[in-house]
């Protein structure tokens, strides 16, 4: 079977040899580091949960014929879809984090499609190639990353007109053999935990060929370093105090990872230099990520207003009316990503490359309301926990033999709740509202697959006016 | 065939002899008057509708064998459910009122749940009947109104509770021939544009026995008067001045029905009496017509947004950067709105009666953005039109010998709109956000089946807080 | 004494010969038309309350040296200001309409500053003029009115590049006795109750000079034309049921005046040609009248919350917990505009024409937040009132010998509310957000001195972001 | 001269013995641990700044005929409190955090009123104790806490009526000399580096006389022990890498101040037991906190504001004109919060106690604003700054011999602005919006002074609706 334990996972990608840099030194390796583990336990969650049955993320693939990763499927059709945006949930739900390997999810199936037209329309071979490269990942269960956000140097200026053309990564060389790479891609969100990066071009013109580059990389192809980026309170991961930390289990990290000329292969490139296929490119990797937020964001949401409920229990304020009438409201908010996200599913439709894609309106639609509704949930969620979840002693106070009994006495309030759940329940809603978990539930739903202003770009070209100023004139007709 | 034309439809209902009043007045018919006429004309949509190829009006009905108007259809799909957000919508963008016809269509889903469970716990045979009653309304493509809504006295008391009993409607009689009713159904839509209304209760409760009546009466069944609702502007329907009205094609209408002493058979009775099945009908009947306006308000959105866009090209605006973002976030509100009835529909589930049913969460989340998002849309439809939408001259002033040069000069601002379209487009959008058509784009999106608490109180009790607590607890336990 | 009676005031009015269309007909006058009527008693209120002790209407002018009506003012001092805003607000609260000789107010104290500084920079004598003029209107206690707004035709194009030149208001002809203007002022607001017009020019450019134009022009002056604007439900002023007006006492009017070739001579001329002060005149104009939005609408705001809590108590809900959270969520929302005028006031500053202006900056965020809390005080008041404020039977209904009772019974609510009562509060609410009342409380609240954008555009003038980088930098530098 | 120069003020501070746990440690001193010290010295500002000219942060005062820190006066007139928004504003954008004395002076300015009110109705000799702590303070130039906040164990239960008596700071013993408390005081502001604190109580009934205690507390009072507070990414102060920390100069501090039978001798002794006047004290105290937040969190926004806009200038975007939008939009949000304190403060009124206080209604109406405009203006920045902001490179990443270049190359944007300073400012903007600064800017801005449904609370009690119906009432009269 395709399928890989989490434990054999993690061996993998223990045993290979990144270059990852965290505050100036080296790590050993990315699986044990304290302040990466947590990462690599969550893309690990998605091989243990694609064992366990009812969870939805194992599928058939008719690639391989037999059962793959949902993370590793072309979409074949509505149902799986649908399915996704359930996934997504249930891993968010479980991790407080999301599911790590989805960027590599949309960029395979972004991929899909545009190496067909682009083999169809010049003449290539990259959508055999693509099919080669999905085959594997899902016969061997791997990671994948997706690799495609520049550092892009001055925002104002196109690839091929920054001072350095190193901002947007790009060919700086090729032979018979295959291509070179300089560069570097920023968030790259779990690429640290992943065996493959697919390295994916930004819009690009006539002109800009050398940055028009989508290939595969082995992620310990020499050349690549990883930069780990600093998160809100990631020292208390090294601190040893998990109480503390909120969330000891999970997390998530980012790498800026740069790429000092790393050769690729023929048989890994999907798209080089053929700009015209790039805005499409970008358009359906960014809509498929837009997508999947209203399953993963919703799925974090869902443990906020689990723990602002047991937070308003343990303050003694269970009952309260006005507090349930925000939870209310925060479940409200909640259900209306995840319909837009079902929304999106439902209204798919096929593509000529054979596969499914969800609608590109609606993704866009998802995520819009993705930049706004976390926001405002994590708000309220604040609004119940009251003061004291940001001015709460340390677990080291807890613990301490003259200190801890009156830490405890003073900081019990429901007689039902112990002061130390209390406390860990306001630790969890600090981590994910204020600490590192705020970086994925927060910033990654306003920046994440593009901007909000991506969005309303998007919407402007999937949803002309024109049939509306039709219908307005047509009743002026009646 | 069963469908039946327009021109057939409003021949039957100007014959019927329906008791109506408008300001102190008796209507000769409710066809042919000008306040009443848009509104009849809307329901006819309904029947033009379901004649055209592609709308999707017209669905196979398993009971007759045959195709039948789609408001007539009991559910046996997900499709089904999909299908009706997008009729909706069609209807809704078509008339810029909507499908006046989907009350009774909620009516009859609703009954038959309800019926069959009843049936089931208390050996009635109230489901069969339901049944050849739909078999009925679907052989004769008849209309039917739902009327739910009691006019409810104190609303801080229950039916039982009031100082006048029938201020609940209420059975005042019952012998072998059927059953008595007395009271008064509030904001009934389109009841006089109807062949039968599906009386329902409210939610009664152990001793409020004779207010938990549902039954089928005719429309001119002898002791119904209806006293028919002013709208704003309304006067404008009767002064020969369609351009001033906005929209003279379509409109909508409500009325007061009075019951006083009308008979019912008992074939026609589908719940006497049995109060512990009012709930469920509540929950279902206005679960059901809060997943409609995510279809048929945002068709009269498109609407709006569709006027809002031409007035701002009348304007000279058409490019304006200011614009184009208040338009899309216009376009983004109403798309949310749909995505959420779409969700709610494919969230659907199959009934013990063998229908199929929408989400009920969802339904009511499509709702709550619905109480909410049509008049940040009128408000942003405002903005784009300026002040002139509300300090225009008038169709007379534009057509006086004299002054009619004068106001066309004067309110002539792109050279490419004549003056009288860019009047007609600010009367249409006038009409719509501050005439009698605001009572449907915005009242009833607020009050419609229910006002915003009613939706927050289902919400509570369809998605209970115990799998988000269980999701936090489980996180912490890692 | 200089304070006139409401009664000597509509009597001067009803007087003139003023020319107004309405519907293609001319007004007999303006006073007693049914329509007009409403506004003019609104005017003849700023007469009666001037009369009245506590109103704060009447203050000492150094000008007359007596009391003058605080319409007529030029203010001498931040209590001037901070008096304003309070005297608005009383008008608003007493007459659900506001204030009607603002503008006036607004134009003689943006002329003021203007003026001086025209002639110290360009050796005119406009100063004394308008001197003398305000010193007339003071003495005389007239109603004047203020026009700045022109159609402006295309919004894309300036005064100077319009298909036709007088879509702004220019002059056409000049010689010693003085100017001649053709041209439009749209929206004017109760000028056919004033006395005298201030027309005021928006910015121009180089060779834009004659469109340049400030002078005052008596509302009977030959060449006048206003077509008076429809208003939602107008024709309810004429169907002699007050009851369905909702707000009989009380109203507004907008006219398009219309300027064919009036002369207007040296000694009423302020400005003429003196493009570069134009754009100041602009802005004090729109920013002094932004800022008494913050008192009027705020006086009409304090209407709602009051109609919408009798209501509350009328349907038996005046304990509920909810109602009264929205009541609250009103009452926070209005008093945060009425802060802003306030802070606008205690932040004036003296100008070098020895009067004292409102903060710019404050006066535009006042108006910003008066763009958008009264759309939401209008949602929370519909939701408040339930559906049946837009479907309410008629006072016809109400009193028809045979309908009444039937009307009565089933639209009494709380035992201690007349039906007759509930329907009046409706009407009025109904009025107030959905009849001719929106047109001040919704839309003048858009647009009435210029719409959200030109708040914005003001804001990044007055407060530039300079001081907010030095704190920035300031603080990575210590 | 009363006033003492900030490293006085340290020297002092530095000298106290008082008993404060970090991470299960005792401080060797509040002003020099790596933690802590940011906050003294964002105290030790409102020394400075008082030697100052032109700061404002000095006045008169009558009570020893010389000038004073305005942080320990007693208001005399409206112009006091203009003042004082002003001055806090200037603070904190001075230190992007805010001026640490103010719970001190409002706690003063509350106990001036209501002790005044208890000695003329008890009879007690309150007040002139008072005057004469307050004349020390001033003299002395002493920084003053005020501790108003219990613990409050379950939320629902008053002080009587919970399960452990101390949850709420209480006398367990009286003697000739003074009195014993015990009990904890939560979220204690800058209490560390304060000289005195102000013990005041929440609101008590009859038979809570225990509860009833106000009170001066010098800090090094023996039975007093601090719990500090952890806060967002508080360990990056301790790695020296100020880069990684945002904003090293200020910061603030919480603890949880717990009192072991703490003495108070009777001349520090303000109210004991008199519990009718506790609720007056609540309502002054928490209203004049929050009104001042009116400047303070302005003054902190003012630096968001600059920092986003400095970031898009960095980013190359300082022309767009998007986010031109979105900072305008914070700025007037941030104005408006600004004019609601200002408002309070102009309409504030004279106490039999000779002093001046704010408006109580317009101080919550500031405050309710202030719990939702920060989280908004948060959301804009993050929107402003990018994805960047929270997935940044360390100071060792850029100061790494082999990586420093590679991460200056990649996140250099604008040519202008070093990648060094890019990053500092997006570590600045994290400090105020995710890491610790996130406390004041964000937390305390939604609980600090009372959360959200206080200031409801108050409102409700301080707006009264009578008028306003009575306006409704009035109009349908006329």
């Amino acid at each position: 079977m395709a399928l890989k334990t989490p434990e054999r996972y993690l061996d993998e990608i223990r045993a290979r040899n990144v270059r990852i840099f965290y505050r100036g030194q080296r790590f050993e390796n990315p699986v044990d580091h304290p302040v990466a583990a947590p990462a690599a336990r969550c893309v690990a969650e998605t091989y243990a949960a694609a064992l366990e049955p009812d969870t939805g993320m194992a599928a058939p693939s008719p690639l391989i014929g037999e059962p793959v990763n949902v993370s590793n499927l072309l979409w074949r059709s509505r149902e799986d879809l649908i399915a996704r945006v359930k996934w997504e949930r249930l891993i968010g739900r479980r991790t407080g984090r999301g599911a790590l390997r989805s960027p590599g999810l949309d960029a395979i199936n972004a991929l899909a499609v545009v190496t067909h037209a682009c083999d169809r329309t010049r003449g290539t071979g990259y959508h055999p190639r693509l099919l080669a490269f999905v085959e594997r990942i899902q016969r061997e269960d791997l990671a994948v990353s997706g690799a495609m956000t520049d550092v892009r140097g001055d925002r104002s200026r196109r690839p091929g007109a920054q001072a350095d053309p190193d901002l947007f990564l790009r060919v700086v060389g090729r032979d018979a053999g295959g291509v070179v790479l300089r560069g570097a891609k920023a968030h790259q969100t779990s690429a640290i935990h992943c065996h493959e990066h697919l390295v994916l071009p930004m819009t690009c013109g006539p002109g800009e060929e050398a940055w028009a580059i989508a290939c595969a990389v082995p992620s310990d192809a020499p050349g690549i370093t990883h930069v780990y980026a600093r998160q809100p309170s990631d020292s208390r991961r090294t601190e040893d105090a998990p109480l503390d930390v909120g969330l000891p289990a999970f997390g998530g990290c980012e790498s800026l990872m740069i790429f000092d000329d790393v050769r690729v292969p023929w048989d890994r490139v999907f798209l080089c230099g053929e700009t015209e296929h790039t805005q499409e490119l970008v358009r359906l990797f960014g809509s498929f990520h837009r997508f999947c937020y209203g399953g993963c964001k919703v799925g974090i949401a869902d443990v906020v207003i689990g723990a602002a409920s047991l937070i308003a229990r343990a303050n003694g304020l269970g009952g309260s009316r006005t507090i349930r009438d925000k939870l209310t409201e925060m479940v409200h908010l909640n259900e209306t990503m995840y319909a837009c996200a079902l929304a999106a599913a439902i209204e798919g439709r096929p593509t000529d490359a054979g596969t499914v894609i969800p609608d590109i309106a609606l993704a866009n639609v998802t995520k819009l309301n993705v930049t706004r509704f976390p926001f405002e949930i994590a708000r309220l969620a604040a609004d119940i926990a009251g003061g004291a979840m940001l001015t709460l002693p340390s677990q080291a106070d807890l613990e301490h033999a003259e200190l801890g009994p009156l830490v405890t006495k003073y900081l019990t309030a429901s007689p039902e709740v112990p002061a130390s759940e209390r406390m860990a329940l306001f630790r969890l809603l600090e981590f994910l509202t204020h600490g590192s978990g705020a970086v994925y539930f927060l910033h990654e739903s306003l920046h994440g697959a593009g901007a909000p202003e991506a969005m309303r770009i998007q919407l402007r070209r999937e949803i002309p006016l024109d049939p509306f100023e039709a219908a307005a004139h047509a009743l002026l007709a009646r």
